[in-house]
This record gives structure tokens, C-alpha cells and sequence, in this order.
């Protein structure tokens, strides 16, 4: 899923998602809510007419955001109050509140409002945080019921490096029934090996005929790795974010595009990409919209970066129909080295 | 003329500006020598090809950005001295610098290189900036065949606000024959009367053979001043920049999209328009996106405002051809007044 968080897909536009093939799109809870405001998104008629994307939504629940964005947390029985990172002002979000959020929005998918555990973490912490999202996942599911929504919504599996804990989310959530479940607490700093273990062990708890999606997580090889184990859905501003810096993905490997070789390269970004920026443009223009910081600069590089991952994605899921996922893996490994090795 | 400064419409796609109806784009000479420099545009294969548009290019001479633009401007017979605004380097303009720099831009119509006279300016001051305009005219022309060259060569019109001075320096080009004529040093601080003033005090000297361009004014009361006159193309970056700033035109009057009582307004823009953005779009996204400083606010604003200016100067051909520019202009200024008026 690529990430709209502020009902936008950074420089894109809805058409040139649907031209790229994007077929559901995150958007951030917290950041709505906070600006315009999701009774503002209501009255026009809900986020999809409001950002005009008429293909599915998933809206995350606001939990990462207060953990990651928010310069003060304090986290209660009832919910957390935080600080708008954008005018520093006090806000109280309970699950009651992040579903009628939500259902304002008007979302396809909800996710359930979960406290996010750090890394480091200690044991204790861990259980606190587990023990409060499994009870605000209950409560989730039954403010949904109150509201009268039909919304899908997703348990989102915490625990922190804790094997059992992890188990023991998992099994609590699945007792409840939920829509689908994501695996939260991770890409929070921890080393790779830590990331991938706990996802391995994690994936095979979860119901098979649900989906399962690996929240924030967005280099290809972990992605890889992912799938392997089971996962169905990721979303990352991974391609976004990096084209706007000028960093982008190709079948030859990752590409500062404002190095000095390509002052006057006529050559495409990647040769073998068939995508509109690569269709049209060459290195030495890209190069020089990218240091004269011209906006077209962070719309070329974007779209050239989401039609990378979103192929990667289709091939992928043809792959996996088609049964040779293993020898998709083992062919795009090197690529993906080129790519995403630090 | 939209106004693609550092080859690119800012924030618009070639395809876009095609879509729009464009018909040419201006670009500056001044930034392409400072970045990425022309010999790069030259070996990649001229700037039609390095911003991708096959439309006609008009480039300007520089002499107004040395002008308006460099921290410091030294004028001698010669040349001009003067210092980058990106990074405070020296650099010395020439007339056959400037011609070798279009050239291997490679625009279909060049302009040549012109002192412009500031306002208030002594009538000794416009006198000795018309006497090396009319020298660095000739020189510009000499250039040209010198270099083997075939594009298209304006000359420029200057004098102040003198109207002996005007009419010196439009005889004296017109003696050299130019494809084309402008009138510069206007918009550059003078009150408006005096600038409609001068206008129509040069238009009827320029032969009415030959395109008449009067440079960087773009406000629509004064195009429809200017084209009663008989002025026949025009450049400003009016509709673009103040798009990127939330100052939208449109049929009832100009917008400024942050304001309050959009805030949930879900009607379009301009209901009588017909571009992209009015077709899909509410008031209030657009509000939400400026507010949020995201690209796509600057994109659908840019994209409004070109299809206000485009569509303008399309109706005023077809008026124009048919016989009813009068009619036209008395209809118009209504409407512009609300779009215009400080």
C-alpha cells in the first residue's frame, strides 16, 4: 500500500496512482484528525470523495503516529493523550474515539488502536503494552458494533521481541475475531535478524485465510522474507519518501540521482523500466530538476519508485500463483541487494 | 506564454501542459547558462528535448534577470558583469555569448540581448540603455549568422517611460529587421497608466507584420489593454506563482484557498470551469492540501490557473478573428476587474 498520510500520496495524483496500477492506499488516522479534521472529512462525503481515490482505503488507527510524531505520550487505562506535532495543542484518543475517527473517514479497512512498543523494551513493559492493546482491541471491536459500522477492522499483534508474549497477542486476538491481523511493533529499531525472527515465528500464529499485513515495513529483501513466511500486505513511504530525496530503485540498483556522473547522461533512469519517467526523461534532466529543487523533480522520481515496488508486487503475487515464489525469491535477491543494502 | 524557468513548468508535466492547450512555453536563458549550463542542455540534444516538449520554445535573453535577479550588474559597451543569485559566482554576458547560449539551447525564437532601463530612470539614463540595446541588437543579429543560426530573432523595444527615446529605439530595430518585436522595460515599478501609456504609444510604430510581444506582463486588465493596442503574445509567471502561493482566478472573482469558509466547502473551485481540478475536486481538499503545504495543492492550483489564462487567450482569438474583440473585451472586464483589482 502506497501511504497517503494527508489524503495524498505525496506529489501524485488519484489518476496517475490508478495509471500506476496502485489498487488500495494507507491514509493516516492521526494526521486527519488533527488536519482538517475528520468531521470536516464527514460532511464532504468521507475521505474517498474527499481525496477523489475511489479504489479501497486502509486507515491506520493513530497509534504509531502518537508513539513516533507526538513530543509528549502518556499513556492511561482509558487512552493517550499526546501533543499535535503541528501546533503543539492536547489531544486524548481512546479506541471509542480512533473507530469514530475512522468511521468518519470512512475507511474499507479500520485498524484497532494499539500501543506500540518500543525498542528496547523490558518484559514488563512489553506485558503492559499487550495487556492494553488486547483490552483496547475489545473495545475496537465493540464501539464498531455501538457505531453501527461495517468496516473491516484489523488486531494488530504487539508483544515486542517477547516470543510468548507475542503468542499470547496473538491468541487473544484471535479469540475476538477480527477482519484481519497486522504484526505491529516492528521496523522500530530493532537489528534485521530480530525483525525477521520475530516475523517467522509470528506469521504461522495467525489464521491463513485472513489477510496478514507487517505494518510499516518496506525494504524489499524484509519484504521478501515476509512473504516467505506467510505475510499479505505491507505499506511503507519507503518509495516515496526516498524519491523526494532523490534516491530511487532500479533493475541495476539503487541511484543517487544527484551524483555528478549524470550531469549530462541522455541515458533513461533505468533502461529496462517502462514507466513514464523513464518513458521521457533522461538522467541529466532528472539530475537537474532534482538540484533546482523543482517540484516535477518529486513527482518524476515518485512515480518512478512506486511503479518499482508495484511491479515488484505484481510479479511477485504471479509468482506465488503460479507456485515458483522460491525461484522469484532467489532471482530478485541479487537485485534487491542493489537496492536496499545499507 | 506560460513560464517554464528552469525547463519546467513549475509543478506541471509536459504531458499536462500539452493537455492544457499550450501552444509555447518561454524559458529563461539566464538560469539554464547558471544550471545545469547550456553546453549540458546542447549535448543532451537542445532543451526541447531535455524538458520533452515538442511545442515551440521561446527563449529570453537574460537581460532582464541580470537585471531584476544578480546581487550585482556592471554594465560596459562590452557586456554585462554580473553575479549569480544561486551562488554568487562572476560571470560576463555578451550579446554573442547570449546567442551561442539560445543556440545551443536551441529555442525556436530567440531574443537578443537587451539593457533594461529601470524605473524612475533619467532621460540620460534610458538614452545611453537604448543606445547599447539598439548596438547589442546588432550585434546579437551579426551573431547569428556569424554562429550559422536559423532560429527566429526578436528585438526589443526600449526607452523608458520617453516616448521620443521609444520611437528612436523601435526605428532603429525596425531599420535592422527582426522577426518579431518587444517592447520591454515595462512592469518594472511604473504606475499602470503610464505603462498602458507607452504601450500604445509603441505598438503603432512596430510593423504589424511581425509578432508584437510585450514582455513579463501578465495582470488580464492590462492584457486586454495591451492586445486592444494590438500586441500579439505575452509571458508572465502571474498565473503560476500566484497558483503555488493559493491565489486561484475564476469566473466570480479571485480566490485565496486558505481561507476559513472553505474549510468544508464541497463545491468545486469554479463551477463554471472545466479543467482537472474543478471536475474532481472540492474547495475543501484543496484548502486541506494547501494547508498541509502537499505538492498536489501546488499541481491542481497550477493547473487551474494555466486553464484560466489558456482558455482566456483562446476565447480572445476566436473574438478577435470573428470581429467582436470589443464586445469581448466589454464582457470581460467584469470579471477580470474581480480577478484583478489590488
Amino acid at each position: 500500500m502506497p501511504v497517503g498520510t494527508n489524503a495524498t500520496v505525496k506529489s501524485m495524483s488519484p489518476d496517475e496512482m490508478k495509471g500506476l496500477g496502485a489498487e488500495i492506499l494507507l491514509s493516516n488516522t492521526y494526521h486527519l484528525y488533527l488536519r482538517p479534521g475528520h468531521e470536516i472529512i464527514r460532511q464532504v462525503g468521507g475521505l474517498h470523495r474527499f481525496m477523489k481515490w475511489n479504489g479501497p482505503l486502509l486507515t491506520d488507527s493513530g497509534g504509531f503516529q502518537v508513539f513516533s510524531l507526538s513530543p509528549l505520550r502518556k499513556i492511561s487505562d482509558g487512552g493517550v493523550t499526546f501533543r499535535s506535532h503541528l501546533d503543539g495543542s492536547t489531544h486524548f484518543l481512546t479506541p471509542e474515539l480512533v473507530m469514530e475517527i475512522q468511521g468518519a473517514l470512512g475507511s474499507d479497512i479500520a485498524m484497532v488502536f494499539d500501543e506500540c512498543t518500543p525498542y528496547p523494551a523490558t518484559r514488563e513493559y512489553a506485558l503492559n503494552s499487550l495487556r492494553l492493546t488486547t483490552d483496547w482491541a475489545g473495545r475496537c471491536l465493540k464501539a464498531r458494533k455501538d457505531q453501527g459500522r461495517t468496516q473491516a477492522l484489523f488486531g494488530i499483534v504487539q508483544g515486542g521481541m517477547y516470543r510468548d508474549l507475542r503468542r499470547q497477542s496473538a491468541e487473544e486476538l484471535i479469540e475476538m475475531d477480527f477482519d484481519g491481523y497486522a504484526i505491529g511493533g516492528l521496523s522500530v529499531g530493532e537489528p534485521k535478524g530480530l525483525m525477521h525472527e520475530t516475523v517467522n515465528y509470528t506469521v504461522p500464529l495467525l489464521p491463513e485465510d485472513k489477510p496478514r499485513y507487517l505494518m510499516g515495513v518496506g525494504d524489499l529483501m524484509d519484504v521478501l522474507e515476509a512473504v516467505a513466511a506467510g505475510v499479505d500486505m505491507f505499506d511503507c513511504v519507503m518509495p516515496t519518501r526516498n524519491a523526494r530525496n532523490g534516491t530511487l530503485f532500479t533493475g541495476r540498483g539503487r541511484i543517487s540521482i544527484k551524483r555528478e556522473e549524470f550531469r549530462s547522461d541522455p541515458a533513461p533512469l533505468d533502461p529496462d523500466c517502462g514507466c513514464y519517467t523513464c518513458r521521457n526523461f533522461s538522467r541529466a534532466y532528472l539530475r537537474h530538476l532534482f538540484m533546482s529543487r523543482e517540484i516535477l523533480s518529486m513527482r518524476l522520481n515518485t512515480l518512478h519508485n512506486l511503479h518499482f515496488y508495484l511491479e515488484f508486487f505484481r510479479k511477485m503475487r504471479r509468482a506465488i500463483e503460479q507456485g515458483r515464489f522460491s525461484s522469484f525469491r532467489k532471482a530478485q535477491t541479487p537485485v534487491l541487494r542493489n537496492n536496499f543494502n545499507e
